[in-house]
């Protein structure tokens, strides 16, 4: 029997520090189920000391999961890591993970300490961490350009202070694989107790090679990685979930570790994180891609294909991929709705909720034949809380005519109070969001607009994305309909709801 | 002085083996330009003895560059070679890159031939094709799938039958860095006369290694990268140029090798590409996505960033990133418009086609405040020759309004002859297509709906991407417009016209 390999998801607090790919609570708890769902070992659900949003939704997740462990990261510090034991305290299983800077250039510029602070400090933090659980993880930032000496004496003094994982981040992508196993190496041999404890590494993919220094961490004795769902993350993103999976688990030959996680999960998981945070997934992304499996989807051109095995190293069912379904139409009824809801994971919280979800589902098969699972799930998504938005659509008529200049007439309820605004635009999406910010004036500044198509078929909803900034702030809004320039005005819409809300947070870099 | 590594693009011919991804001969030119500009050391044109419209695109990439080498792919035998030879004739440099599979299962199940008749016939096509040229390359298809011994004798053989590039893909993506960089090892030390050949890789990125094994073949001694733009290619793609040159370029310490690229192109390159193809590249994408420089962006939120360098392995600059520059505006005139142009690499053949670019540039003016560089690129690119365009957009009239039905009237050129159609639709986009389709009754079938806005701004235009698929043909068609509907319009009369003209081919499995 090999021994485990612990998948650590941090999509909910690395991911998430994405410009715009903020989520309130209940989304976050919605990924967190499917996580739970996919046997992941351990989701890190945000950082407490970020914000009361970021505690409380660390706090949802913790009183919700049952199966995975919930971890809060925090910095080492009394404060930080007494707010991510007062979230997480409600969990089955939970986890501190404190971490600081051990690298010449961050201690010195950024902490302003000196390297036997820096070890200081981290010992007392592992003492105020177990104060709240007995599993304590440390992470040295940017260890990846560290020296290793320091390193070393850092972790045994952390060791000996009751960590039970150590985690080595290449904080800015800048490590080779051959170098960073061998980093590691050096580091499990040399360090007193590592056998101990579980060696972690957490990747970003600057140079395009997180999930290739994940993998030659684990070769050299890792027995966790960090990673995050599609590889979302700031900049070039973290290492991806699903390709280190399937990476082990199609090559049992050369890693000697076993993975626990339902790998049929990784394709919802893939959409359900896109879906929520707007970040789109390229078709020739590696297993979650819309290419990634052509020769399953009948793409493939060519009269050469013989033998499938010929070109297949996985199979796409096995990482979820399924073709559409039609699972429901005009007739079908609320229980119906409701527990194929409950099979694509999506659970409404209260009644209310449901009711609208099912209105709208109604609405949808009016205007449009089949329904399938993803209409579904862009159905269930949007409107969890939707009494709270300030603004709301009421009405909009815009015309798209060659040669004329498109005019919007919008009314909005903003606060509960109803107002009606006009303009002319560039078109009819410019037209109706000009139209908007005659009411709200709101000074933000449109950074990206794109549209996917949630399914195949000219009737297919458009699902738009709406990034705004306003200040220091960005977020994205998404609206999902029939009609492109509807689905656009609600996309933003609930990006100026979202910046009505959006609060000032700290991003460790990690 | 470090040797040089051969950066080898493949993006006009394994990238253009992604779905939807055919482009016309001008478009490849386009592309080839920009790769000659970035100094790309090898443009493989494509196969060509695919079809009539490979051949004369590798023949008209051949006629125009000048700096790089232009290869052709051709399966090992007489008339693939033949066909290739005549299409590379006019090129300043010319390449033969011929292969033939050696892995047991293609042999087996695919040729049909004895390991001892793939390596005669391998010999053979290296003569036929030094009769073209004395630069040759050889590829062992699915090589990382092939035994040792025979892929030595393989490469024995051709060497001393004049192959000057020894190839080594990774076909179904299914190799790791430490595994690929060994096997690269053991055939330089193997293989009598290597160090007469460049070794060169070529990978695929089903598991997300693509550039990991290449970089790991470098330090194997591999002096040739074979690689796409933005990653571009079948399944999960081909290794991504930009990542391997920016890795390589990154770490000196680590790379014993000089690569020749002008990196400041690396952008453009990948908007290009991107646009051509309708292949969008993900925010996290490393190096090309939008956000992989965010902190250069002042996206960055917090107040923990106190030096830049703390977080930055590259510059921006260094890869082409800049600030959207407001160059043109509703008063420029032709010359500031053409110059500007071709700063960017765009070369209107011919005065009407400038002329035509010119007068919507001018509709463009009217309807939006800022012209940026993307704008101009969106401008020149789609009517490279609209007169040949079966399907022409006349007229067309939508609205949308919430809780209507909408309706489209459309009127169409088809043919030279004008046709009207009508349709409701579930929303403007849909009744649009519909009412096309009322005329063109063509039986495809929508695959995929995007948009990506070109600029920021609520003026932006919004580029469409339409793929449609009908038999066995598929094709992406783009329209791009400051009206979304009339742009999508566009792109789904763009498709139609493709799926008129296209064609079969050949995908080669490399």
């Amino acid at each position: 029997m090999k021994p485990s390999l612990i998948v650590f998801d941090t999509t909910l607090r690395d991911g998430e520090q994405s410009p715009g790919a903020s989520m309130n609570k209940e989304e976050k708890l919605r990924i967190a189920r499917q996580l739970e769902k996919m046997r992941v070992d351990v989701i890190e659900a945000g950082f407490a000391a970020a914000s009361i949003g970021d505690f409380e939704a660390i706090r949802l997740v913790s009183e919700n999961i049952r199966e995975s462990t919930v971890c809060s990261l925090a910095r080492a510090n009394d404060a930080d890591i007494t707010r991510a034991g007062e979230a997480i305290a409600p969990a089955a299983r939970k986890r501190i993970h404190t971490f600081i800077a051990t690298s010449p250039i961050h201690m010195e510029k950024k902490l302003n300490m000196t390297p036997n602070e820096v070890l200081e400090q981290a010992v007392k933090a592992i003492g105020w961490a177990r104060r709240y659980t007995d599993d304590v993880e440390f992470s040295a930032e940017d260890a990846g350009r560290s020296e290793l000496d320091f390193l070393c004496r850092v972790f045994e003094a952390v060791i000996s202070a009751g960590a039970t994982t150590i985690n080595v981040p290449d904080t800015v992508g800048y490590n080779l694989p051959k170098q960073f196993s061998h980093t590691l190496a050096r580091l499990i041999e040399r360090v007193p107790n590592s056998d101990k404890v579980v060696w972690s590494v957490h990747c970003h993919n600057d140079l395009g090679l997180a999930v290739a220094n994940s993998l030659a961490a684990i070769e050299a004795g890792a027995r966790q990685v960090e990673c995050t769902i599609n590889g979302l993350g700031e900049r070039a993103g973290n290492a991806a979930l699903e390709e280190i999976v399937m990476a082990v688990r199609t090559r049992p030959d050369i890693f000697p570790v076993e993975i626990a996680l339902d790998t049929t999960q990784i394709v919802p998981a893939s959409r359900l994180v896109s879906q929520i945070t707007g970040y789109p997934v390229q078709p020739n992304k590696a297993i979650v891609g819309a290419n990634a499996f052509a020769h399953e989807a009948g793409i493939h051109q060519d009269g050469v294909l013989k033998h499938r095995e010929t070109y297949e190293i996985m199979r796409a069912e096995d990482v979820g991929w399924k073709e559409n379904k039609l699972v429901l139409g005009k007739h079908s009824g609320r229980n119906a709705f409701k527990n194929r809801l409950s099979e694509l994971g999506v659970i409404l919280e209260s009644e209310e909720a449901l009711n609208a979800a099912f209105t709208r589902f109604k609405e949808l098969a009016d205007k449009k034949h089949e329904i399938f699972d993803e209409d579904l799930q862009a159905l269930a998504r949007p409107e969890v809380a939707p009494e709270q938005d300030y603004y709301k659509l009421g009405y909009s008529l815009v015309s798209s005519e060659t040669g004329e200049i498109p005019h919007a007439r919008v009314i909005l309820g903003v606060g509960g109070e109803e107002k009606t605004g006009e303009a002319d635009g560039s078109g009819p999406v410019d037209a109706v969001f000009k139209a908007i910010e005659e009411i709200a004036q709101s000074g933000a500044k449109l950074l990206l607009y794109s549209v996917n198509a949630i399914t195949t078929g000219t009737d297919a909803q458009g699902e738009v994305t709406v990034r705004l900034a306003r200040d220091e702030h960005i977020v994205n809004g998404q609206g999902a309909d029939t009609d492109i320039v509807i689905a656009s005005a609600k996309a933003y819409l609930n990006a100026l709801n979202k910046l009505q809300t959006s609060r000032e947070r700290l991003n460790p870099q990690l």
